[in-house]
């Protein structure tokens, strides 16, 4: 398998009211093995475009992957399309989907509503196959067609996953040829890096995409595994300790590695990210050897008697301000019996903002056994960006304190 | 303007390393304008498929926006693959550009960076005009053929968003012509509501779509103001205290409106999910009134410190229990003077699981002045859908919790 296209139909994909997800999971294995996705569709819930989704790359790709239109919903119209292009009728799968039903049977309730969806969610077309379902109810569907391989799976993303593992093993299956690795740099902007690096952007045996997130930079390298290995090696030598931990693929995962590897316990005070920084620790699986936890203090109540701020702090300075994000980091390092805490502070607006602290304004706050200090940023953009920017530049100091300190 | 097509630019976004935003953002705004999303397309960083793609869409849709390909590094090509377009060269427009680093004058180290990218971030093709961009430095393109208006922006959303703004004036402004309504519809299955509600389902006037998310389902209605307000009126009624509130997009809005409603305080204790239902509840602008704060308590040792979780309760049944689910609860409540809390404690994977407590295993607990009682629930999934969905049921419970307690 060369090529693939993958489509996503749904209108709530074109109105804005979800994010595609599917895709974007389907491309990324894909692209591990060396698979070049040539195009990702979001298309609308009419059969007509459906239809024409077909007529367009059918025999133009070794693989077409299409997701959703399968539930049992009058908005469900793949398997009337894929009929219709095929020429064809439907008929019922009952024998596959008995198994589906099989999985329900000691649950009257979910057993009835199973039964009562069998048409039309065993409806097959008649010039296709059936795709076992393992992890829902709707079963898929898959054809050839001038070389093509199809496979229409339902849009529901654990259901959609199951099956892409089931239906193509080798995408997923462990793989050696196509190398790829992603180095990410902390706080030098993008040309900067790229002008570093000329032996690594004109080598044209690597492709090198360049992707920057305030205060990172993330440098992904696809080409053979020599070449990778000798070009991330020169990008690591060449930004020193600007650079995350070889493996990491993200802020959090450097800080719980680097934690780790000095057997040290973390632990957060957050107020403006309301939980944020925990969460993008404790994304990764086995997070717990090492942080502790967050103290998510949102009032002033919560700061003080929680945390332990001064009630002088909160008067003379407000809860914005350096003395409070010492204070809160030291609060989070006493009461989670921490090592290293890293605290937040700050206005992500739209409202609350002041001439003196205007939106935007946010102080972090890092404490350890050695010293406590504070700092202060100004960060741009609405109220999500300001929280995701807040996250990303706690993450990256706290570990430079573990890395340098 | 009838149609649109929106497309975004970059191998990262075909590779799966990037989840597409922009398109997502305009696609929601075009829609409540009543403008026809025909399609989204993510394509690949080449000049061939830049090309390709305006020779698709140029003349058969109104608006054809591209997102990406602008930023100084090699991998943007997008200003190249305009010019041969429009078969003309590329000039810079650099009156413009000046005002872009007028905004950095007072940062000597940002000022010689914004120049040092005035090549090519400044370069547009001539018969294409520049659009100012005022949060970030490359500038975008904007041109008119065969009836469509193309504009080529960054990929950068912050910038993506003002530009989209300061281009698309009409598109962003308020509305009353084209509605929409959503209804969330709580832990009943969306086959289920479809056969309660036949007159919304049938109407020839209504668009709706049916979008499940365990536990809830979201319907979202489309058509003209009247039919649509008469329609939610009718689920409204049918569907009765299982439907969130009028006007409450999330199950995180409508914790805060009938806490609000309601004159009380929240607070939340978290362990598998680590903070992200404090960050659900303060993705909201204005949620310090009714939410103190959580407590991420990660560790066994900061449930019983910060909790004060019994030592008896985490030896004899472990952390993952019904009584250190109400425990925890009741915690919260103390420590944040809080009203209403709830709390998690679970299992989401991939390791930590057993025979007597599956990976998905869940345990909440609620706790209020009046009572505390806690819930168990096996979640399907991988760690992070058993993480997003026990978000889901704490805050779905918590709703009913202030809703009818």
């Amino acid at each position: 398998m060369k090529n693939a296209v993958l489509a996503a139909i749904g209108d709530e994909l074109l109105s804005g009211a979800r994010a595609e997800k599917n895709a974007l999971f389907m491309a990324g294995h894909l692209h591990n093995k060396g698979v070049n996705v040539l195009r990702i569709e979001e298309i609308s819930d009419e059969e007509e475009e459906i239809l024409s989704l077909l007529s367009r790359w059918v025999g133009k790709t070794d693989l077409l992957v299409l997701s959703g239109g399968l539930g049992p919903t009058h908005d469900d119209r793949t398997r009337y399309a894929i009929a219709k292009y095929l020429n064809c009728g439907l008929s019922p799968s009952n024998a596959m989907y008995d198994r589906v039903v099989d999985r329900v049977r000691n649950d009257a309730y979910r057993l009835a509503y199973t039964e009562r969806c069998r048409d039309p969610q065993a409806m097959i077309p008649d010039s296709a196959e059936a795709v076992y379902n393992p992890a829902g109810f709707a079963l898929g569907i898959r054809f050839e067609r001038e070389g093509t391989t199809v496979i229409a799976l339902p849009g529901v993303p654990m259901e959609y996953e199951a099956m892409t593992r089931q239906e193509l093993p080798e995408v997923f299956a462990p793989d050696v040829e196509h190398c790829w690795a992603s180095v990410i740099i902390l706080g030098i902007p993008e040309m900067t890096i790229a002008e570093r690096i000329p032996e690594v952007i004109n080598n044209p045996a690597l492709h090198v995409s360049i992707l920057p997130a305030f205060p990172q930079v993330e440098l992904i390298i696809r080409g053979d595994a020599k070449t990778v290995a000798s070009a991330e090696r020169l990008i690591r030598s060449r930004f020193g300790s600007d650079v995350l931990p070889q493996g990491c693929m993200s802020l959090a995962e450097a800080v719980l590695y680097e934690a780790r590897l000095r057997g040290v316990k973390v632990a957060c005070a957050e107020s403006c990210t309301g939980g944020k920084i925990g969460a993008a620790l404790t994304d990764i699986a086995g997070s717990s050897d090492v942080f502790s936890g967050s103290a998510v203090t949102y009032s002033n109540e919560a700061k003080r008697n929680i945390l332990g701020v001064k009630d002088e702090t909160l008067r003379e300075h407000g809860a914005v301000s350096e003395e409070c994000a010492r204070e809160m980091a030291e609060g989070a390092l006493r009461i989670y019996g921490a090592d290293f805490a890293v605290s937040v502070t700050g206005i992500a607006g739209p409202d609350g903002g002041s001439e003196a602290k205007p939106v935007g304004t946010v102080w972090f706050g890092f404490a350890s056994d050695m010293e406590t200090r504070a700092v202060m940023k100004r960060l741009p953009g609405n109220r999500e960006e300001i929280r995701t920017r807040t996250v990303r530049f706690a993450l990256a100091e706290l570990w430079r304190m573990l890395h340098n300190g």
